[in-house]
């Protein structure tokens, strides 16, 4: 693998982030890469495990010079960032993020950027329930989606080297308009967040059920709801708060298929209720066939312990 | 390990009794292990895959002289089943259960079971998406739990034995009253799966977003949503039919809940998401100390199709 960029500046030392710079450095697709992260205590615990060639006190200083910027923040920290990078944005650089919203980083990122520098956002379908600087890992973005969300025209060739450089990760690229970006988001991944973690939080407050017992016997079902609703909580919270009209229009969408299996329930149609889980049963195949998940049982965790 | 059980039945050959079957036979705890299912097919397939010692043309020839009966078969279908084999079942065995839901279980099963002959029902917290004969494995019930759910005195020495046969294939078994069982497994079970497969159903919906779309683009979130959407239609029909007061409750607490993240996301309360985000990441914590789930990051899918 070549290097596409001789130096890489990352924004915000998350999961993201660590596992953006271990698989660069695994493929070798930067000279060198910088980093920065606002807590000293991130940027101390980068120092202690080696992530990132060289660990900034300040956004400019991690900038500077970098011909590709990605903004690793929350999305409602991606204004105050841009406006700090501003001024020492290297003409000609390209600047891009993994925010997993897309129009509201636009629209907070894209006032900021000079002329002459690229803007290319960009969001990864990866991740796991870990945050911080000791959560990433090389091979987290490999056979994930990669989507690059430019407003407007781009310019071919920066985009060219983004779509390379996320390809030598391992991910696969598409490109999509912004706000159907996050229509399709509040669809496959916000409107399914807000829901285990509001499934997660009935059964904190339930009284004749008891935390513990909620925990011992968690199988599957709340279990899987659990993983999801132990994300990370600010990053989330940016989500909902930027990807507000999309996730409200699911959400109606969702109360009202509810209610109307809850009246099957209710009424005790059966049927109705056997034709709806068949149904939903053909979606996972996709799933399984399009390889965006393992189709081994129970991903495994019959093994879990032995 | 020694033999519990001199004979076992197993009736309904799905996920469930596949995996007792090779539970049992790995540790040894059956002399004979016969086995039943409704559909031809089913018990053609047991008898290419070597599933139970025997393979029986109806429940009766299976149940004639086992010490242990288990109904592996929908919660709806118990009753018929039970109907079916009280006349052959031999005085001092026992008839037992996996049926997810257990007061309706009780009340389609209990009257059927003649006088000398012991009724412990049961409920293995273990499952994976897969159903039918060839989906089981031996380690299906390792560190799971088992609830045992007596109705009024059950024989001690009967559910000791039991318990055994439980512990032998792995489980750790407690011992539940009924009602309270069913609100439970309603709270980490039964309305997750519900509000699993209301959203995967809202996916497949959408107009706007393509079912394509949606499953190449399935992320965390929506990805573990559809795998428990995979489960069982008929199983689950019965489930939400049999336990619908607890499942019910439950809805409700839940879209309560549901709506006042939705008014603080339309608000913008911020602080109340992130407040709510941060207090259910801590039931996470809590199961996995608990040992019912793996830590590993995404349970290792990052390795798909590597």
């Amino acid at each position: 693998m070549s290097v596409v960029y001789d130096r890489v500046a990352l924004i915000g030392l998350g999961l993201i982030a660590s596992s953006m710079f271990w698989a660069i450095r695994k493929a070798g697709l930067a000279g060198e890469v910088t980093g920065y992260a606002r807590s000293e205590q991130t940027r101390e615990t980068a120092r202690r495990i080696g992530l990132c060639d060289r660990v900034c006190d300040s956004a400019a200083e991690a900038v500077d010079g970098a011909d590709l910027v990605v903004l690793c923040v929350p999305v409602g920290a991606m204004d105050s960032v841009a406006r700090e990078i501003a001024p020492v944005l290297k003409p000609g650089s390209t600047v891009s993020d993994v925010g997993s919203v897309k129009r509201a980083v636009i629209e907070a990122v894209g006032p900021h950027i000079p002329e002459g520098v690229h803007f290319i956002p960009a969001h990864p379908l990866a991740g796991t329930e870990h945050s911080g600087p000791e959560s990433g890992f090389a091979e987290l973005f490999r056979n994930r989606w990669l989507l690059i969300v430019p407003e407007g025209g781009a310019d071919e060739a920066a985009l060219a080297r983004l779509r390379a450089l996320w390809e030598g990760m391992g991910s696969h690229v598409d490109v999509m308009e912004p706000d159907h970006h996050d229509l399709v988001l509040a669809v496959t991944s916000h409107t399914p967040h807000l829901i285990a973690y509001t499934m997660v939080g009935v059964a904190d407050d339930l009284r004749r059920v008891t935390d513990s017992e909620v925990i011992k016997y968690s199988a599957a079902g709340f279990r899987d709801f659990t993983r999801i609703a132990a994300s990370d909580p600010t990053m989330w919270r940016d989500v909902f708060l930027t990807n507000k009209d999309a996730t409200l229009e699911i959400l109606g969408r969702f109360t009202e298929e509810l209610f109307a299996l809850q009246r099957a329930i209710r009424t005790g149609d059966g049927d109705l209720l056997h034709d709806y889980f068949t149904r939903t049963r053909g979606i996972r195949r996709g799933i399984i066939e399009a390889g965006q998940d393992t189709d081994a049982p129970d991903f495994g965790r019959a093994k879990v312990g032995e």
